[in-house]
């Protein structure tokens, strides 16, 4: 059922134009408006769900089963030299638009208008710390 | 069946070691040793493939579908403000080890080891240019 005010679920259902890419049963893609690259294209399940946490698996599986051949598609299509896929949950992980979404974002080289920000910290944790952690989360999955 | 020389096949087989998260038949997850954050997890799907081109929708499937419940684990033990899902493919791209690999990485603020540059830039592409992208990609989707 599309959720009101959501502008995803407005633009699955044609209300909102868009460019789009590919359209299933399960899934609906388009491009980006913001295309940080060329090809920057975004993959939304038809099922309205916020973010990863509130997504069923039964959600989960169906979208991302499409992106290895939206990923094929963007690589025929335009060559990069790679590609990220991205999704951000909750607005200081940088969600905007509170409708599942999944990133495509060909890559052309290290100044093409994307990169990461890595603060790798191995040497902060000891092995006892990492079992810790590990433990901490895995008493948590349900 | 593993990949000769991959670290992440070996991890699975338990001949490397890792602090491990989660396991099933489908998927294995296990911390980051970069810990960019706390609780920095990856989710490998235990049959090998290099990267999101090359794997098979059944495999892409079955290991998105352990996502949610992997996230959720994360957010309960840790109560991050948010959570960024990256997956990497191609060198330039930041992928260092070619084992298809989601990061999960809870976000705790602004100032926490990870963010993004993220050169929007709507004003160059019309509609004209999205729907000719939209286009040459779609062309190619198989
Ligand atoms: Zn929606
Ligand atoms: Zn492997």
């Amino acid at each position: 059922m599309p959720h009101e005010d959501c502008i995803f679920c407005k633009i699955i259902q044609g209300e909102i134009p868009s460019a789009k890419v590919y359209e299933d049963d399960h899934v609906y893609a388009f491009l980006d408006i913001s295309q940080v690259t060329k090809g920057h294209t975004l993959v939304i399940p038809k099922t309205h769900t916020e973010n990863i946490y509130e997504t069923p698996a039964e959600v989960a599986k169906e979208l991302f089963a499409r992106v290895p051949k939206i990923a094929n598609a963007i690589k025929d299509a335009y060559n990069p030299v790679g590609i990220n896929l991205l999704n951000n949950n909750g607005k200081q992980a940088y969600q905007s638009v509170f409708h599942l979404h999944i990133h495509l974002i060909p890559r052309y080289g290290q100044e093409d208008g994307f990169s990461l920000n890595w603060d790798a910290r191995p040497e902060e944790y000891t092995s006892e710390d990492l079992q810790q952690i590990a433990s901490d989360i895995n008493a948590n999955v349900n």
